[in-house]
Formats: structure tokens, sequence, C-alpha cells
């Protein structure tokens, strides 16, 4: 099963499909509609239809006007002959790596077919154009694939990879990494509409200094391609003893 | 600083706020309109609106237009005369104990706040109803936030504090948890539109075996309070060192 955040004609998805087409039987099912920032979503407040299309030939491709979340629930449940061996997500028109994760539509649906226990992995570009290439990635998302398809992926575990755009266009190989700490600043710009009256527009930069070695920040800094095995589990056992002397 | 995803004029809401009033200066700033399931989503496609209410007197309140994310980035940007030393959500109407963090508006809030370095506290109960009855919570809320301005909670961690709803009507006390496996199964139920068209409307159960002592799901259905502490780092390092042997 295939699907994105992007929506289904954006050329992310085409392109990860390509690689993939002879590994398998395929499902796409995707956004009708460019859904990035919709993180873990999903609409409770009107029904959700499905269109199928029929641009990839051979291909079962649908547009749904749900979210990413939407999609791999519907399409699980009602659009998969079988169990899927594997969920893919992407290629994301831009970074899903650091904190970018809990906004972001492709993670959100790798993490969802994660809870229903389906191995899934999320492939994101640091560009953000409708016409990023996509060609430095392809090998890289192959060998992540087959070696899944192959080896699987520890039960619960789902993968976040996000690939660099070096400016000699070169990807040094794979790092295994740890999310890295950042944080958006400054995140609304105040602006003023035609009646004069206060609103605010999406802006904000992102701060990162958690770039040592060993993080997604640090890899994709220097060329690599990050990978971040991840869980939904939120948990932070490092303070359970600490706080329960507070609490209980 | 205290905000929901079920709305601005929801009960639960008030009650959280009532309970805090006499400890320090409260900024209010939720949804407009019920943003339940939002989860982390912000709004990217348009201006965010925000209207000062006045319902509660001497209160600074506001509605906004925007997910709960939203809401924490506006109000700490530009509606809080200084740095908060806690951020509020809730009090939810309905659980996001066990992996219903993922979806939720209030621990969205919570967690966006975190990320900015604020101590923050989700609160939620486990009835979904309206008119659900807040007062056996309250002075478990109260203890929990004068426990955490006065000692404070590590470094960027937050709290998710689940109430359950106990046929006596006694809460035995408090336990800190580590959040429970679990999974929505059935997610979406076919139905047709009045064209004949299929389409899917949101339905499902709750599936939980995980219910160990030490787990939220446990406290909850023991009668407890659950209290997860709960990070933003979404890495499994447990199969860092696993994988790398796969893929580096």
């Amino acid at each position: 099963m295939i699907t994105n955040d992007d929506g289904v004609n954006a050329k992310g998805l085409r392109s990860l499909v390509d690689v993939v087409r002879d590994l398998g039987d395929i499902v796409v099912m995707a956004p009708a509609q460019n859904s990035s920032g919709k993180a873990h979503s999903f609409t409770a407040s009107r029904p959700i239809h499905v269109e199928a299309l029929s641009k990839y030939e051979g291909l079962d491709i649908y547009a749904c006007d749900g979210t990413p979340v939407d999609c791999v629930k519907v399409c699980e449940q009602y659009y998969c002959p079988r169990r899927p061996s594997l969920v893919l997500s992407g290629i994301n028109h831009g970074s899903n790596s650091s904190i970018n994760i809990v906004y972001s539509g492709t993670m959100a649906a790798v993490l969802e077919a994660s809870m229903s226990g389906l191995q899934a992995i999320g492939f994101s570009l640091l560009d953000h154009s409708p016409n990023a290439d996509f060609t430095p990635t392809l090998p890289f998302i192959r060998k992540i694939i087959v070696s899944a398809l192959e080896k699987g992926l520890p039960q619960s575990t789902s993968l976040n990879v996000n690939f660099p755009v070096p400016d000699d266009g070169v990807i040094k190989g794979m790092r295994v990494c740890r999310q890295s700490e950042a944080r958006w600043v400054d995140s609304y710009e105040r602006q003023f509409d035609s009646k004069g009256n206060a609103c605010y527009c999406i802006a904000g930069r992102f701060e990162c200094d958690d770039n040592k070695e060993g993080t997604d920040q640090w890899a994709l800094e220097n060329g690599y391609v990050s990978i971040v095995p991840t869980t939904i589990d939120f948990t932070a056992y490092n303070i359970i003893e600490e706080i329960k002397n507070v609490f209980e």
C-alpha cells in the first residue's frame, strides 16, 4: 500500500510507485488534495469518498477526500485484497526530519499503519518544490524497501527516512539516527485583513542546535540519508521513577 | 495559558479555568469550534483570526478559528504578556489515554508547548458527554498543577493525565504510568450516499490487551488517575543498533 500527504498527483508519489512497481502487487490511495501539515488528524465531521483513478495503467490508484490517516485506514479496511506486506508513504516534497515528524501527514500515515501492526516506511526529500528531482533518492529507496521485505522490521517499528540535497548532488550513504531536538520559532506573522482586523499567517523558522553525530540533523547536513526508527509510544520512560515520588 | 480541543465554550475548559483561577494570571485561547481529532495539524491554507470574548469577567479569553496547535503558538507569540509558567489543556471530554494521544488535539497542544520549552499538562476525563461531571477530578487537578508550579517538571517533559469514571464515583489515587499499546479496529463503516456511491464514516472500537499494572489502561480500569510523562521524541532507541547492521 502506498500513500502520501502531498496528494495523489504529486510527483513524489509517482516516483515512489515507479521504484517499487515490479516488487509486488500495489494499491495506491492518497489524498485528493494536498494534505501537508494535517498530522494525525482524521475525518469525523463528514463521510469520506474515494474515487478510482486510472492514470497509471495496470495499477489500482484511488483518490480519497480525507487525510493521510483516513487513507491508510480506509484502504486497509476496504481496498486491499489481503493484508499489505508493507505500507509506504511519500516521497514527501520537504523535510520530515527532527520534530517535523510531529506535523507530518506523511509520517502520520506511517505511524497509523504501524499501530495496525503493519510494517511502514516514510520517505521525504529536503526539497519543497513541486518539481523536485527525486532521481538521486531512488536507488536508496529501492535498497531500503527490498531489505524491509526480505528481513522485516522489528515489531511496532516504522522508519522515517529523509534525503539530503547535497550541493554536489552526491549522497554519501545511509545513517541510522535518533530524532534531533529542534523547534519552530516565530511561527505566525501578524497581518491585517481588508477590514483592518489582525490575522495570523503561518511563517516561522526552524532552529536546530542538536546536530551531533548520531542525529538525523547531522546525517542530512553531512550528505547522508537519515533513517530514524520510530515508535508511537510517547512515554518519557526516563522520568517515570522521578515523578512517582511527586505524584503517587 | 489554557487551551483545549473541544472548543472555547466546552464545560471542561471552564472547569479547568475555575480550578486554577486563584493561582496566577491566566490567558485562555481555545478553538472557536470543536477541534477533536485534529491531532497536531496546523492551519497553513488561510489566515487565522482571534476573537476576544468576555464571558468570564476579569479573565482574558480568546476564541481562535485555528487548531489547538495554532492556539498555543499564536497565544504564546502574541497574547501572553510574559512567558507562561505552565500551559494547561483540557479538561477533555473523552479519553486521551493509551494511543489516543496520537489523534488528540488536547495533547497536541501540550506537546507543542513542550517543544517551545514550556511546561505543559493535558487533562482528560473518560466521559464524552458535553455535560460530563468533572467535579471528582478537580482536587487531583489542583494538586498536580500546584506541584508542577512548585517543583517544576523535568525539561522537555509534559504530562498526559486521564481520569476514570468509577462505578462508585470514588477515584482511588494517582499512578504514574507508561502508555498502553492498543489499536482502533474497523475504523470506518461503509455506507452509501443518496446517489448510491460508497462513502466511509468514522466508527471503530478500541482494543487494548496491554493492561498490566504500570500501564495507563490498568490505572484507569482500576479507578486511579493515570499520569503518563510524555515526550515528542519518536525515536525507537532500542532498535537503533539492530537496524544499523541492515542499513549502514
